[in-house]
């Protein structure tokens, strides 16, 4: 007890509950982390893509990033309208459960909650590689570092950590700056001449430049879109008017994100960069920009730091997805327990330990968990724009045509990608998401029907309650005659009509020595002596109450055991687990109690 | 359960127990397979050391095996003794304690169940290495097959392997007599010139031919005595009169082995040869004294089968130990606990453990093994004879000196064996045993010591029996009111005068929900309500616990649980921990009851 007191601090009240209002500029940093931070490897996956066609492929970089660049756009007019329908938070589980149903709803909270799990993973991946550029020493200890970031992470989620806003900005800020002083003066020295121009690199081609490949490059750009639904599941955080404030925050994300991934793209292929297993492409740019200083380091760090906070977004959606679905009995409702320090602990913890697993598995590589994550992002924001388009369907309302006519364009834009994804990276990963997903929605479903059954069979309105409370005989199994067996009947009878204390003769020795003994202490109660052949100790009592069971249908067998409890743990290991073992039999047998009378050793 | 009995059999009743007596050729045979089947590593240990200084050292390999031979004629002598002495079977853990006193007993007590577990480890990696030495391509699999061969002795001894002595025989003679046929075929070979003689291998010394050297060559030497006591501890089982039958069996014993140990090391001298990693020295004699065809198969087929059977001896000698250890509560009582399959089932689990343990540790390695095998047998040798030499000075008796005479001998022989031992074999591994009997003693000490001041406590003499019961307080926490609540409280209702019904208010929707319920169902009884501040649910409940505890000091307070048991093991994690919870929060509190009424869901 005292431990987690030291590790998570005093409980707070539900009182103490933070209802702190967001400015639009700390708003926007703290939405933001996620979707800017993916600005830090999609443009390298895209090039790890194109450079299997050789060099002259590399010159669709450019081409791809715009389509990526104007599906944020499609995608940020159609949430807007998300955030303006849904001011108290519209995420995608509860759109698309709300307008489509509760299939669609399934599916896309099964895609949320591997999405939270892999945006973890794949940040943490991210910002360790961040690091690990900077300092190429440290590349071969990227699965503990991120293992690290992960316990941290967990343990400042289940400390409950006090979004003070302010401190959560910087990061955000400073990848921003610090990005954009990267391309400010990578495109200047370009553009001004003080650097020559870098020729494209020339690397052999390892498959044709098809359509299909081109297809893969642009699903692997596609991860510089997740996170951009952020913004719309946290309207009511934002100042009043909040889905204006949300709104318009949405915008200037948007553009920063549009920015700064042409931006990299744009340099890398001036500076005629390929990636490099060592070290990340950004950190390959930075280096050619800044020149290696000071300011690269900070580079780095921003960039480590923003992934982690990115990291950090899925530890309030995980939680707050998971207490949904067991809401609605989709999940275990333990789910539902806020901490002593108001989390979401059970959620907390699951998601940490999720990430862990997937970063061992896949040696912290992010090119490796790249291709599991874009496509359950896809699935949600498709069944979430085609819930809005659903929602205008059915309340009209003023001007619903244009309303509509933009979330039918956001559904189309992102169904296609979804499926575009779904067939190119089915081999590369994607399809263990595309089996994990039914799969959840089967335990979901198992769940509630479980939930269902058991509440059906404690419900009351049905039950005829006995007029007579049902006879009780209670059963008291004893090894020994002593201060532990007498203390225990002595509690027993004064509450039990008919009260049989029994031992089982497993040893003859013991047996007369018992015999001899309840003479003495019995009080005049019969000893019921039970014959075990095989000197087995359960099976004759099991058999004893089975049929004082028979004898009384309808009524109570009690199982009363005097459990001798010592002062230390070790000491448990020297008493014979009989009354352990009496418990786990006897638990699955109707209409049998067990209770428990300890006696306990004193230290000495 | 029905595992069990496929596993193990079906019970056997007490009376079944067999007490079979033995013949003279059939009990050799039992007994001897652990001192007899030494002879198969004995040897090669020598000139392992031997060859360190080269090969002029081999010369004295001769003259270590008299002194070892001398040594068993010895130790013959003294332990002929012992078996008439103690007609009902004299072990050292026995003798040593009931004529030195209790510290040197366990000090016999400690140094024997290690010894059991190494008889166990080397014997089944000697006899893999005698499979490996004709199959060479087994070799990588040694620690497998090793653990293999444990996993069946221990499953046999599990099941209550029926002494029924000619099958054990078999073994035995089969080795005695192709080990005899391989030496009188290679001592005819030589000495009737058919084949050439061969010289000495050149070897280079690396260390020099001390003192020290050629007392650590008899140390190692010294695992051919290992088992010699056993037919001192099986007196009981053979033919009227044992004490006569045993003594001249001994002897015939004593016989065999020497004549065999000799023979190995003579033929190893006259064919020159030296301790190769990949087979044994015994396999290298008996490919050229058999010439490699069936009968060299059958030789390696019996030392494998010999070896075996020396590690079962284990199995009888370890749990038996390990019951007369418990008998005097130095170990755990469940040691004295009898299978239904009338073995003593932990100890023989146990002793397969710790040997399946050493094997994977020392990776199936007999020569990694062996320095840490003698020393605890020598100890217990010693003090053996020393309880004997203390037996005649108390006793007395007819013609007392001249047996005195003979034990003290056999005491001061294994005395400063045990000393050389200790001295060479110490940085070898000998160590390790050198700490653990303290360790063990210490550990015996603690247990009796539990016991003692555990009975202590339990003692009736001194408790005064309250005159009137003292008064009981039921306290039951509900979550929710259903038909699992209901059932419990008119279960608990029949026979409590002070009954209160608790809720934990955690979440004030779930409280009013309760309330509404209760006033239906609660049939006019209080409903008490705990206000908890910081969501948690234990505690509240454990101080409202420990106030009632407070306002009847003396008394009992009884916490009842409505306890919802699902089908299937499953759903389990789908209720609320909270009875587990409950239940270990309040298992050390003083006075305090638990009553489990439990609640089954049916299958659905």
């Amino acid at each position: 007890m005292w431990f987690k007191r030291w590790l998570l601090g005093r409980p707070l009240a539900t009182a103490q509950a933070s209802h702190e209002r967001l400015s639009n500029p700390v708003a926007l940093a703290i939405f933001s982390s996620d979707p800017l931070s993916s600005v830090a490897y999609a443009t390298e996956e895209i090039l790890l893509v194109l450079v299997l066609a050789g060099t002259v492929a590399l010159h669709y970089s450019i081409g791809i990033s715009l389509v990526i660049v104007g599906l944020v756009a499609i995608l940020t007019a159609s949430y807007r309208q998300t955030i303006y329908a849904y001011p108290s938070g519209g995420g995608a589980f509860v759109v698309a459960k709300s307008n489509l149903g509760e299939a669609p709803g399934l599916v896309a909270g099964a895609a949320l909650l591997i999405d939270y799990v892999l945006t973890v993973a794949v940040s943490v991946a991210a910002g360790i590689a961040a690091i690990t550029s900077a300092v190429p020493e440290l590349h071969a200890h990227r699965v503990g570092l991120g293992l690290l970031a992960i316990a941290v992470l967990t343990w400042g989620n289940l400390r409950g950590v006090r979004e003070s806003g302010k401190i959560f900005a910087l990061p955000t800020y400073l990848f921003v700056g610090s990005l954009g002083l990267v391309i400010v003066a990578g495109l200047g020295r370009t553009l001004f001449g003080s650097a020559e121009a870098h020729p494209l690199p020339s690397v052999p081609a390892t498959e044709g430049l098809t359509l299909f490949l081109l297809l893969r490059a642009f699903s692997s750009g596609c991860t510089a879109l997740t996170g951009v639904e952020a913004i719309s599941n946290g309207v009511p955080t934002f100042r009043d008017p909040p889905s204006k404030n949300a709104a318009t925050t949405m915008i200037w994300m948007a553009c920063i994100l549009g920015g700064l991934f042409l931006g990299i793209t744009a340099l890398a292929y001036t500076y005629g960069l390929v990636p490099r297993p060592e070290e990340t492409l950004i950190s390959q740019i930075a280096r050619i920009s800044l020149g290696g200083g000071v300011l690269y380091y900070l580079m780095q760090v921003a960039t480590m730091l923003i992934l982690i906070l990115a990291a950090n977004t899925s530890y309030n959606g995980f939680p707050r997805l998971a207490c949904l679905l067991a809401q609605d009995n989709f999940l275990p409702r333990q789910m539902r327990n806020v901490g002593d320090r108001l989390a979401f602990s059970n959620g907390i913890f699951i998601l940490g330990l999720s990430a862990a697993l997937l970063l061992i598995i896949f040696q912290g590589d992010t090119h490796a968990l790249i291709p599991l994550y874009a496509i359950g992002v896809f699935l949600s924001f498709t069944l979430s724009q085609a819930g809005m388009v659903r929602h205008w369907q059915d309340r009209k309302g003023r001007g619903w045509r244009k309303k509509f006519a933009i979330n039918l364009t956001g559904a189309v834009a992102t169904g296609v990608a979804t499926v575009v994804l779904a067939v190119t990276k089915f081999t590369h990963g994607a399809w263990v998401v595309i089996f994990l997903i039914p799969l959840l929605i089967g335990m979901f479903k198992k769940i509630q029907w479980h939930y269902r059954m058991a509440d059906w069979q404690l419900e009351l309105t049905m039950y005829e309650r006995p007029k007579n409370p049902p006879p009780n005989v209670v059963v008291m199994p004893i090894g020994s005659v002593n201060r532990a067996v007498v203390i225990a009947m002595d509690y027993v009878r004064q509450r039990a009509h008919d009260f049989r204390v029994v031992h089982v003769d497993v040893d003859p020795d013991e047996t007369a020595k018992v015999k001899e003994d309840w003479d003495k202490w019995g009080t005049g109660l019969p000893l019921v002596i039970l014959p075990s052949p095989y000197r087995s100790f359960l099976e004759p009592l099991l058999d004893y109450i089975e049929k004082v069971r028979e004898e009384n249908p309808g009524g109570w067998v009690t199982v009363a055991l005097a459990e001798v409890l010592p002062a230390r743990w070790w000491e448990n290991l020297l008493h014979n687990q009989r009354a352990l073992l009496i418990k786990a039999a006897v638990l699955f047998k109707f209409r049998v109690i067990v209770t428990d009378v300890p006696y306990h050793l004193g230290p000495y």
